[in-house]
């Protein structure tokens, strides 16, 4: 039995415990929060701590899954935590995730521990796709595409927007750089020829609309580069038609081994709750690390680094039987 | 630089030569084949040797990649070279593998080298997909499909009938299923659901053609289980409409986190040269048994066992910064 810790009880924490339990081999021994846990209900029957509670429980964890967010959480909690535990994130800001591993890889080989991070379906299982695919087949261009589905921070941008009381922003791939893909074309597609981004719009009483459609379409890195669609709606059409975390996307590789031989090797997903499949893959990477761990690695692992055997409940010849 | 030997020039040691050539970390010492070396002229620059000559190379291969076919060859001839060298092969009797695998270990371990088997799209890429995702949507169903392509195994068994001259049978995958799959209905499926066999056959001069379609139809483990198209064909048209090495398939997995939340994961591949794209699988293999041998590693392994970040030529630290 391997027994783990959930950190944080957002949605992707909430995923974590379903996943958790519905493994045999996986025993949750709690969900830590810095709430007060008494105003936590949980959806599977789990004792809730305090986050200050964790160091009562060091020879009790073999794996903490830290849920929170990129942007605030992880790059601070995940250095305290992985002094005392082997960790799983799902640190998702691209840009800085090498920096992140420097920093972690101190503190791990420090404390003996072992790190996975950036564990998700992006990064996680779309990175997967793209080396491996490009790994296949050498010669030839990846595109990923994302979506339909809720792009958080763009949604956020746009509710910081005067005028604005909340706002939902989807990503949604566009057909024809999907089909010019599929088709072998083999061409360079901007951002603006793979996503459209579309908002939906709740304005404040007597918000200038015009104003803010504008302070949309203009934001730059965020919307400047792509065409975006932008819809006022009332709060209560927002809520009914756009509380869904269904999410989804695509990493396809086109390719050649000659001038004639072409060849498209295509990964996608239809997600119906992000978070609830997001926390699936998180839980099976805890499962590799629990098991890594006791083989004596430490250190910082990815997705690139970590044989995909250990991701499964079952032992290594019924997988070799029944899936190879 | 890693230096590869290729044994066997079917049309599998041609992709592989091909692919070898491409990679600028890997090295191609020479082609060993049980031919007469001078009737070959292989497609790239390479001395051909017999495979007697293999003894002499021994300090100068880093990797043997087997080229030979699962029937008959593979078996027998992945020992003896075993004792002197890694190996990467493409043993695909899926139901042998288990057996296939744990002879090669003893030999393995007691020569301290190591053996990549089963690499290529399927066992190999699929096999990673159909583990992968299984681990990763625990509660769920996978299935596979292949095609359209030409099923080898199937064409022989035709043109052992008595009366045929010549046949290509494809293997289809059933439009009709796939959908099924992709809409979430995750029922269980047969082999006939599944896939449409496709026959062309010429049939000698004077052969009873009725009879010829009935024995084809009704071929137990081949044939009987699928529905099965037969159409007679000349020479002629099967040399000029049939003469494609294309080949494909799907692995998908449906399943859910909860009742409410359905979630699809789908790998779809569609390759103008099956065996120019196992070789290229075959050589990125190659690469990860010779950096593996080379930090000590010995024994067996399959798609399951090795981290993907061996199978690529670039550092680590692009992969994580550029691929993650």
């Amino acid at each position: 039995m391997i027994n783990v810790g959930i950190v944080g009880y957002g949605n992707l924490g909430k995923g974590v415990c379903l996943a958790v339990e519905k493994a045999q081999d996986l025993n949750c021994v709690g969900i830590f929060t810095r709430r007060e846990p008494s105003a936590i209900k949980p959806i599977i029957n789990v004792p809730v701590y305090k986050t200050e509670d964790l160091q009562n429980f060091k020879e009790k964890i073999d794996v903490l899954i830290l849920c929170g967010g990129s942007a605030t959480d992880l790059p601070t909690t995940t250095k305290e935590y992985l002094k005392d535990f082997n960790t799983v994130d799902s640190f998702d800001t691209h840009a800085k995730i090498p920096e992140y591993k420097k920093e972690l890889e101190e503190i791990a080989n420090k404390y003996g521990h072992l790190s996975a991070i950036s564990i998700g379906w992006d990064p996680g299982l779309f990175s997967i796709a793209r080396m491996l695919f490009g790994a296949l087949l050498p010669s030839g261009n990846d595109y990923t595409f994302w979506g339909k589905g809720v792009s958080q921070g763009h949604s956020d941008a746009i509710r910081r927007i005067d005028g604005v009381k909340n706002a939902i922003q989807y990503t949604i791939p566009k057909e024809e750089a999907i089909n010019s893909v599929r088709n072998g074309e083999n061409k360079p597609l901007t951002a603006r020829q793979k996503h459209l981004r579309e908002c939906f719009v709740v304005a404040k009483d007597g918000a200038d609309k015009e104003r803010i459609e504008a302070e949309i379409k203009n934001m730059p890195n965020y919307f400047s580069d792509y065409d975006t669609v932008v819809h006022f709606i009332t709060e209560e059409e927002l809520l009914k038609n756009h509380s869904k975390l269904a999410h989804g996307g695509f990493v396809m590789r086109s390719g050649e081994t000659t001038t004639e031989n072409k060849h498209l090797l295509e990964l996608s997903i239809k997600l119906d709750s992000n978070p609830e499949f997001t926390g699936s893959v998180l839980t099976a990477y805890a499962r590799a690390v629990a098991k890594l761990s006791k083989e004596g690695k430490t250190g910082v692992v990815t997705v690139f680094d970590v044989p995909i055997k250990y991701l499964s409940s079952l032992a290594e010849e019924d997988l070799v039987k029944g899936l190879l």
